[in-house]
């Protein structure tokens, strides 16, 4: 039994930022080295318009070649009610709503205002339960915004009780520009824990400036035991400027394991998903065990 | 007032396992920038024999460049005791002697058993206090070893007590080859600061699987606030198979500041410092502000 539950979401935010189509095949193929290393949960795609990000256009079929992983749960990210709309007709195990912690981003992100967007979120809640379809509420750049600068944690927390309120599978608070530090990662979740007790709490992290892995630890003293991270630290959001990479899933799972946090996860199966996620982007990859590496020293 | 301390050890530590010669001109130069930058404790170099390190064979030229930078304190590795004889001709202002947690290391770094090491450095200290040079002790292999493994906290323990008995001005816990995780950290400086509540105590990180930033925030977290670092991350200890890279001083003074901690440095200042030493190495290095704005995409 894993104590921590390790989201990867390379599929997803890993990819979604790379100009050059990966073929669908080539995401299958990176999913089925996720699955192999026994990643039980993946990030897999994202229902938003085509026109937007044309790189998920092939969410339905990356969703349909999952069925084959069997046991796995496969989530998507929805960005709006149309978006569900797409992903219900799947057999996605889980969706994944994001709503911003600023209305600056929420507007450039999903182009309407956070009442709008949560609008739309309560109209599909109970609809996703009806179909047996997991829900889970994140909250983008819940630490630092690339057009608003630092969050106060009373704009995350006050999503947080509204997402409660209209009941979730999990909350998930987004680090989405990489901006975070050990200390707002400690405080805020710390508290969100304290509001909404029983919800599972996720931590969404990018490494952009070197701190996920410092990020990662003071979510785990916080309490925390759901991560979301990409192999390779590969990623970025096409609609924040500056979120350069996902903390890589290997650098985590090497961190965790050293401490005795289980993970359960394959390291050498990992570690060839990450060089395989690698492949597929053409930003040199962030992930520091493999890149350490190759400077030979680290044997 | 600066909240933490911060040494920073490129020219000593940054250099002494690059292979090509760097004339001492340009190790002023570094150490001028650093002092440009505000950092207040630099350890320029080390009295270690010519041939094991020829790179620090200009150790008392150095030292006396040094001279010429006022009230800035210069830290000198000495690794026996004729190390301290050359030392204490000069004007260093302070020592820092090393003995290994574990007799492999210690053997291999410096050719002597642990007692033979200690009973060295208790020659040493009264003389060093009598000439007004500070002497520090330090402890490398604190939480691995590339010999022995994994270091038991108590062999730690007991050289601190030995230690605090002879009386030092300064403790310093090294993670010399980075194998350290924080939660290491954390549990071994809280131990050794209950033990000797009243010596400063020092944490030396290297960053070689990149969890340096992580354990800079597991000490802090332990109440430990003096940090040996190196601008860019250069660095590496000949003698110790796989110690790739300190942790990059301006990464640490990045989360540092954006924590509130006050490192009273000039950040700007220290990322030139921190290109220079990069360009006095054949490595590329590890720090990781200067990577990610080399993607493009931190701005």
């Amino acid at each position: 039994m894993a104590d921590v539950q390790i989201i990867d979401v390379s599929p997803r935010d890993g990819l979604q930022n790379e100009p050059a189509i990966v073929p669908t095949e080539k995401k299958k193929r990176l999913i089925e080295m996720l699955v192999d290393s026994n990643v039980k949960k993946i990030e897999a795609t994202s229902f938003v318009h085509p026109r937007k990000v044309p790189q998920m256009a092939d969410a339905e079929q990356v969703i349909k070649q999952c069925e084959t992983f069997g046991e796995i749960e496969f989530v998507a990210l929805i960005p709006n009610q149309k978006g569900f709309e797409r992903a219900k007709q799947t057999n996605v195990s889980e969706v994944n709503w994001v709503t911003a912690a600023t209305e600056t981003f929420n507007c450039k992100n999903i182009g309407m205002s956070i009442d709008e967007n949560f609008g739309q979120f309560k109209t599909i809640v109970q609809e996703s339960k009806a179909l047996n379809i997991k829900i889970c509420f994140s909250i983008a750049v819940s630490f630092g915004c690339p057009y608003e600068g630092e969050v106060a944690p009373a704009k995350v927390i006050s999503l947080v009780e509204r997402a409660a309120e209209v009941g979730v599978d999990r909350i998930g608070i987004a680090d989405t520009i990489g901006i975070a530090t050990p200390k707002q990662v400690k405080q805020l979740l710390a508290e969100v824990m304290q509001v909404v007790p029983s919800i599972p709490i996720a931590i969404h992290l990018h490494d952009t400036r070197g701190l996920g892995l410092a990020n990662a630890y003071a979510a785990l003293e916080a309490g925390v035991n759901i991560f979301e991270t990409s192999v390779s630290g590969i990623g970025g959001c096409p609609f924040a400027p500056g979120a350069a990479g996902n903390l890589a899933t290997e650098d985590l799972v090497y961190m965790l394991e050293r401490m005795g946090v289980r993970t359960d996860i394959d390291f050498e199966k990992l570690l060839a998903a990450a060089d395989f996620a690698a492949s597929l982007t053409s930003n040199q990859p962030l992930g520091r065990i493999r890149q350490v590496e190759k400077r030979g020293k680290c044997k």
